[in-house]
């Protein structure tokens, strides 16, 4: 197939390549062209614009920063929906908001095409080994004709319904860590000013009830006093953010996301911004 | 070895059969007696007093409710302290309070004894099963004496350090499940207001990095609308106020435990306490 690829970040630049290898045709666009350049080293043809990289293509994958950016990509002058051929397939695999995938496959139909909103979890390593978890939304047809192309990125692939569906899961997934986040913080404060070895609280309570991805992944980190970003802060706080007002607007009170949220602004505020989320442990340390 | 059991409940009653089965002589206590008919008619002999129990044995255990029933059974007019027999060590794996701890074992160093605090986790099932995890504080000569016996009751026993080292981990467990358990019921509570549909929103999200033991073991309960008690509401709030007790005596802030313990309040005001902390969901759904 013919593939437009709109991003080529960390995550978009791997499952890209994955594209590629997978013996497709790809044109890539990027706000920052150097980040395409291993790609059209490779092979992959460069466009100016996000129209023009859609004109000619049967599937077109975006995957960049914040909704803003992803207005800009589909609705813009130069934008996707501007280019794209009629009985095409639009993907935005941004994690953004579930309004704004509604406001997308809306239009997308209007202009003739097909839409998805397909965000990923699994982070830089995920989308390395083609291992993501792609949570879709949108057109069950679409669907069909793109799992394909999934199948070459992600592992855990699961159709969630209507257009936002990706979008909305995606939230779950993120307010499920977050207050998990301030559980796991809050135990390893607890352990170090109790005076109890951190380590080796970790041996008991790591397999146990209380046991999580965090505790068993990001926990040592934050003990070593490592805080290299696995996911930024201030990407985690834009989906935390989302997750939030999307919330209110169903009238869903979420006392956790919300104390999550206020921490993590919190940390940002403080020049945390650029670290992992698990950086949140610092908080405790000062405390 | 000659062993006292105080407190034959669902876990304690579990536990000392695993004691009896690895060969040890039984003599039991705990308050409503017809609890340990079934011990008793396996061989245990029965004692009317915690003091009586403690007479002759070489280890003391007590596993009872709140750290009010630990401090009549350890310091009662005819309590373990006023029985046990010089040289032999106590074990409370109650989960209680770290300075009831110390003082218990202070109290028992005065007497010529050894102590050992060693909350476990792991429920019913766990004592069921002999796979609890034990926690364990205290005397370290004492813990090596001890240990076989442990081995028969549970799989992960983790030596933790000084008096009150067990009960810190085992808050530092508690802490780390608390927040938890408000991202997952949040998550939860999202999926179904956005009208995903829950089941197939965990088939995403339950093996990344929002996975936890909660969101695989409880969540499907919760969408089941089943909230009978694996662990009791209740029992958690008791570990949930011992928890911030301590936190706020060392000067720790603790948002997220605080959080979750007023939620749980709430849940057991209006009727709660005797189910399942799964039960939580129910707050949500009332929204």
């Amino acid at each position: 197939m013919k593939i437009a690829f709109l991003g080529t970040g960390v995550m978009g630049k791997s499952m890209a390549h994955h594209l590629m290898n997978g013996g497709h045709s790809l044109i890539v666009f990027t706000r920052t062209r150097s980040k395409a350049d291993d790609l059209v080293a490779a092979g992959a043809e460069w466009a100016d614009t996000p129209a023009l990289a859609a004109a000619d293509a049967d599937v077109v994958f975006s995957i960049v920063g914040y909704p803003a950016d992803v207005e800009q990509i589909y609705f813009g002058e130069h934008g996707v929906l501007a280019g794209a051929q009629k009985g095409s397939v639009v993907v935005d695999m941004t994690t953004s908001s579930p309004d704004l995938a509604i406001r997308i496959a809306d239009q997308a139909h209007s202009a003739g095409l097909l839409a998805l909103d397909a965000p990923v979890s699994g982070g830089d390593v995920g989308a390395r080994e083609a291992r993501l978890s792609i949570m879709v939304g949108g057109d069950a047809a679409a669907f069909e004709r793109v799992s394909p192309l999934f199948d070459l990125m992600g592992k855990n692939i699961v159709y969630q319904g209507s257009a936002g569906s990706g979008q909305h899961t995606k939230m779950c997934n993120q307010i499920a860590i977050a207050a998990g986040m301030l559980g796991v913080c809050e135990a390893l404060a607890y352990a170090e000013a109790s005076g109890l070895d951190p380590d080796t609280v970790l041996k008991s309570i790591a397999n146990g009830a209380a046991a999580s991805w965090s505790l068993s992944n990001l926990a040592p980190r934050m003990l070593a006093g490592n805080f290299d970003p696995g996911f930024y802060v201030k990407h985690f706080i834009k989906d935390l953010t989302i997750a939030l007002e999307s919330a209110e607007k169903m009238g869903l009170n979420v006392p956790g996301l919300t104390l999550a949220k206020e921490m993590y602004e919190k940390l940002a505020a403080s020049g945390g911004e650029d670290l992992g989320t698990q950086a949140l442990f610092t908080l405790y340390k000062g405390a």
